[in-house]
């Protein structure tokens, strides 16, 4: 049993250490908590879970900022004990997504770039009240030692008015040293982020607090609730495979260099299949520059061919997070997590050159990306880093299945019925059946090679037709669409459970 | 007369002056053309005259990559000559317009940021075959000053396989100097853009250029085809009236610095009102960074109240042009022109902080914008540079009357009919109704706030309407639509000639 005083270095400090339920009772109804945690890594644990049961007893609800997505700890059990009026700027909590979408909880969707910023700029509707945040430790003189994710947290311990510090046993305290804090200085002082390159250190291995701030200290012992990634399946490796041999043709090409340019890739399946499958290539001294760090980085690093990962979070499977702690050690050496405003920085990702590796449910003819509503009214996940790297990279790819629902929906569709990222932002498409290279493309040249080289050959003849429909009844105008129809199978999938005619 | 051997100081390159045919007889089918030009401004005229009349006779066409629009001798001469196949990245000309909405043009309409590192890397389509640059004079060393818009143009000259010259007597030589040229190294070598002030100076007076890639000179004394701008209307002044009283609020709120932060205003009458009205306010010590300077930035130096200015243009109406070359002497000490990829850089607009004021030509109630399409389909100009400022700025502020077509339009709709900036790019929507604060907002909130702060009496029922039923209907979803409704306000128009229900 670790003993929580051992990981408070600071002796003054140890006087504040005290129970969940003690440093809940300091939450005010109304409150703006500003929490560590992106994906399901780093966020505080213990403090939730003993506000949720007070939430549920005193029926009064809070206002939550995190980096991102969190875990059930702290996303489920506030939602289920209908203890949030406002959430942001990410999610991924069954409880919470019900809850957006029949409006009992607001929902801020923000590029996760802009969060830090806005929240000490004050538009997001006060400043941040308290600052929960897990940590490894405090070191001697009060700083707050970080776990696997920084996302915002050094932004909110700057704005706050007092901080509770999770501490969590369950973290190996080896993850000290893998953090850099820079967190910028605000117009009209700021300066440039003097980062040019992944390894680049700029800040401190901590975050720094005055341990005045710090009113308690809470122990935890409880895991990062951390998800198994879907297997790998056909149409996933179908897409590395196009995408491996697109990024050599642009060597060949001489617009790459042989080793690429630091990597983003998104959350999930499809990202981690992509990554992971670049393990099985013959590309060398890659590096990463993304947010999430995930199962596919491990691959590449045990593989011998990533010499850096910089991140905000460290989200593996149950079996990955066992792979961290076993070796971490040598994964630390290859390994730094930033804060998100750092991580997503776009001055930083059009300076070093992103090739930006993004999911979308789906896009239209035009090249328009919807990467966060279904059928167009429903929020699923949120826009994430996605809008941050595909605007500023240096090449964007957003990759989907051509079809979901067993066909009954086609991903390639006349016009979005969500729109996250316009055609300006994105360079190259890519399904299981193929790349669309879009970039220096006209609307109506993008709309023949995403139909020919993207979409399921079941909808090719119905879009085919719905563009040359648009083009005759516009005149060929610049964007050919019939106003009446553009949204037609979203309806007809609302209507009849297909996009197809039957 | 000016003799224009006078002009061209380094005396070995006097023996390239040629007339404007010899010169265009160089322009292959099919080439690129890198032009200088942004707004009609600094762009060359008479090679290109001469080239659209070498097109009348041949037949052929060629691709035309400029800084953004430019004037009749080159937009208008060669769009009617049936000279471009691909334009990029802007354009405002009613030749060319018309060209790209019947097909007979490919127009790719792109971020201005984006354009010079697009093409550098190769993402346009191959690279600039030819770069033809307006230029005040070539200095002793054969370096290019340029004319009133610097643009994509030092780019260009770095990238292109040779160079031609037009000496444009008509812009006076007090130009010199004026300029700040800086083109960033490209990723894995790019370092951070060392300017953290509108006045800082970072690179050269001149473009920079191998006088040995200079095949041709040409004398030109056509002037810019500068328009003037349309009255101040009562609508434009009541937004600006919205603009000013909300900047005070934010001052008072602690949010904004009282000398606000540096202005960026898109192009255009709505733009130009509401920095002249900027000058009949108490705000002082003003700074602007932006593209374009307009007349109204001559009242605000003026009346004293503009420490600085830094564009990529000077684009003045006849009367401001009259004004600016009669007191070049003063309003030089005030203006800096820069490359469009630092003007428009997210970079410096993030770190400074802009203030970002753009026109709208619709926005929808969940605070969507589309800037470019008319009734979804119709090309009216471009994006242009609203993207760089809007995603990156401070505070983000789009402007349209809340009705067009004499009431027949609403500006404020249920859904765009096209995407430029989505629900995360924009703070305040402002028109002459009054002001949509949507920072930190859920659509749904959003929503009431837009309809009732901006809509127009006439629609406001209507878009409630549309609300309320969307969010019964999807059972308050999180961006409650209604699929086979959301864009029936534009089909409605484009059937009857109004968006009313007769």
């Amino acid at each position: 049993m670790i003993d929580i005083k051992d990981r408070v270095r600071n002796k003054a400090l140890q006087a504040k250490i005290v129970s969940a339920e003690q440093a809940a009772a300091s939450i005010k109804p109304g409150m703006n908590i500003g929490a560590s945690g992106f994906t399901p890594a780093g966020y505080p644990k213990a403090v939730p879970l003993a506000l949720a049961e007070r939430m549920k007893q005193e029926n009064f609800t809070v206002n939550l900022w995190t980096g991102a997505s969190v875990g059930q700890e702290l996303d489920g059990a506030l939602a289920e004990a209908k203890g949030i009026a406002k959430r942001l700027p990410y999610q991924t909590n069954d409880s919470i997504r019900k809850a957006i979408n029949n409006g009992t909880i607001q929902y801020t969707d923000l590029h996760l770039s802009h969060v830090a910023q806005m929240s000490r700029y004050g538009f997001l509707g006060g400043k941040v009240d308290v600052a929960i945040i897990e940590a490894c430790a405090i070191t001697e003189e009060g700083q707050i030692v970080p776990t696997t994710s920084l996302g915002n947290s050094a932004s909110f311990v700057q704005s706050a008015d007092f901080v509770i510090v999770e501490i969590n046993t369950s973290q190996p305290l080896e993850l000290e040293g893998m953090h850099d804090v820079y967190v910028p200085l605000d117009p009209p002082h700021r300066q440039p982020i003097p980062l040019v390159k992944a390894d680049d250190r700029i800040g401190t291995p901590y975050i720094p607090c005055d341990p005045e701030k710090i009113a308690y200290i809470v122990p935890c012992d409880i895991k990062d609730d951390v998800r198994p990634l879907a297997a790998i399946d056909d149409d996933a490796r179908a897409m590395t495979g196009h995408l491996i041999q697109f990024l050599k043709q642009e060597i060949e090409a001489g617009r790459m260099p042989e080793n690429l340019l630091p990597l983003q890739s998104g959350v999930g399946s499809v990202a981690n299949a992509v990554v992971a499958g670049l393990a099985d290539s013959d590309f060398e001294n890659l590096t990463v520059y993304t947010e999430v760090i995930q199962d596919g980085m491990f691959d590449l690093i045990d593989a011998g061919k990533l010499t850096f990962a910089s991140g905000t979070s460290i989200t593996p499977s149950p079996d990955g997070l066992k792979r961290l702690y076993d070796n971490i050690g040598e994964y630390r050496k290859k390994i730094i997590l930033r804060p998100q405003e750092v991580a997503n920085s776009p001055e930083v990702a059009r300076r070093i050159g992103v090739i930006a590796m993004n999911t979308a449910i789906e896009f239209d003819i035009f090249g328009h990306v919807n990467s966060t509503h279904i059928m167009g009214t429903k929020m699923m996940n949120g826009i994430g880093g996605s809008g941050d790297f595909a605007r500023n990279a240096y090449l964007t790819f957003f990759f989907t299945n051509s079809i979901a629902k067993k066909g009954d929906i086609s991903s390639v569709v006349p016009m979005c019925s969500h729109f996250d990222h316009t055609e300006h932002d994105v360079d190259v498409f890519i399904t299981e059946r193929g790349v669309a290279d879009v970039r220096g493309l006209s609307p109506k040249e993008r709309a023949r090679v995403i139909i020919n080289n993207c979409a399921h050959p079941d909808y090719q003849p119905m879009l085919l037709d719905y563009l040359d429909r648009a083009e005759k009844a516009t005149g060929y105008a610049h964007t050919p669409h019939l106003m009446n129809e553009a949204l037609s199978w979203h309806t007809r999938f609302l209507e009849t459970g297909s996009m197809k005619i039957k």
